[in-house]
């Protein structure tokens, strides 16, 4: 039992001051003061904040639990790991959160429950995240769609968006898929390769704020192996997701700064 | 589709910063970098680390997925919120991270199964926060133990734990019961507290380090009601979780600082 005592103490990480001792408590809080020091935007009140996609979106989320803000219908991925840090950081501003990533979809399927999941929500802000299964079903799955059918698709799916939702804010997380994991063959270096320029291409047509998602697990591959970050090169590990939500909330800050 | 285009940029909570152009790549990994700009403490190799406690800690998770570092295994509360966060920003230090928590759990519980899950997990840290239901149950479930069994049973079991494990490091959290929570009665503010003061006095006697919960959700309501943090003043929402996994993160640091 020889070990020090030792306090609370402020850190880089550390959102939280002044709770070193018992009992402190200040006029102002801590949370608000924190904000201050990492330089958080000021973000607008009562923002919707919609997480769509497919499997690495939906997360296992509980789809019954479909309203805003709930643990378990959140999931547990990187929008977990994102709801987390929005909902303990901006306190007063009353976000609403919705995950509507739905495991194994692709593009024509976004746009079969667009209405219900996405324009009806009228979010302020989207996060979509959508194409590996555009690709990975053409392998497995027998599913006929070409790289031309996703870029029409995705661009028919963001033109009926912003025609009912002009003002809405987009982030786009590029697709990914990780080298040496078990899932990804020597066809995806060269077959899924155009989805994910693709999918950059639409975001820089669109305005979105990019996430380089796919650069993210490369560079990531220099700290540790495939199988720590992303087992399959497809679903990220806790470590993965930590790496996307990250990235995920630098976007959103730099939309709001 | 009025929307300026708008790159990543490096923010205070940012931990991965040249990412806004995409294909860059440095000899220095993106995370090593920030781990030093972050004031990150240089942990060991190997840390294996568990989480014990009730239901705030077990947050839902699947008891089955009892392997480290299992996303459904490490429950959906503020432990999920903390692995993310070391999981992610430790990658080549081999963490192994446990939840054993259990729903409705007292001290005598704990004592029962300590071979199980803690004992034999040989933890190097362990998380430690429990005492809500030894005070909670003596209202509702006809519990019969009192304050001073809380207090003797908590230290018999940390002699048992120190005697098996003697260099291990301590987090306790206190027990907490956010005042206004719809499970909170009158008399939990003269009857639970001396449960949170003997919290506090064993985390100093057996020289572990404190996050004073309580004082920290009292401060957060200084920025939103209690429904926001904890709504039955018990369970913490994703919020208030979160508000527990940054005080944590915190006192990681400072024990390897």
């Amino acid at each position: 039992m020889s070990k020090r005592r030792s306090f609370i103490k402020k850190s880089g990480l550390g959102l939280i001051a002044g709770i070193g001792a018992i009992g402190c408590a200040t006029a102002k809080s801590n949370l608000a003061k924190n904000a201050q020091k990492l330089n958080l935007p000021i973000i607008p009140n009562d923002l919707t904040i919609l997480f769509q996609g497919d499997s690495i979106t939906d997360g296992g989320r509980d789809r019954g639990a479909y309203y805003a803000n709930n643990g378990s219908g959140l999931g547990g991925g990187y929008v977990k790991d994102i709801a987390f840090n929005l909902l303990g950081n901006h306190p007063a501003k009353n976000l609403k959160i919705y995950n509507r990533g739905i495991s194994g979809h692709k593009v024509p399927q976004l746009d079969a429950r667009w209405d219900d999941d996405c324009l009806n929500l009228k979010p302020d802000l989207m996060s979509l995240m959508i194409g590996v299964n555009d690709y990975w079903h053409t392998l497995d799955w027998n599913y006929k769609g070409t790289a031309s059918s996703y870029n029409d698709g995705l661009r028919a799916l963001l033109d009926r968006t912003f025609t009912a939702l002009p003002n809405l804010k987009l982030i786009m997380l590029e697709p990914f898929a990780v080298a040496g994991g078990t899932a990804i063959t020597e066809a995806w270096n060269r077959d899924f390769t155009p989805y994910r320029k693709i999918a950059r291409d639409v975001a820089a047509e669109y305005k979105a704020t990019l996430i380089p998602t796919h650069t993210l697990f490369q560079n990531a591959l220099k700290d540790a192996p495939v199988n720590y970050w992303c087992p399959d090169g497809v679903h990220p590990s806790l470590a993965g997701s930590h790496l996307m939500a990250n990235a995920w909330l630098d976007a959103f800050n730099s939309v709001y700064a």
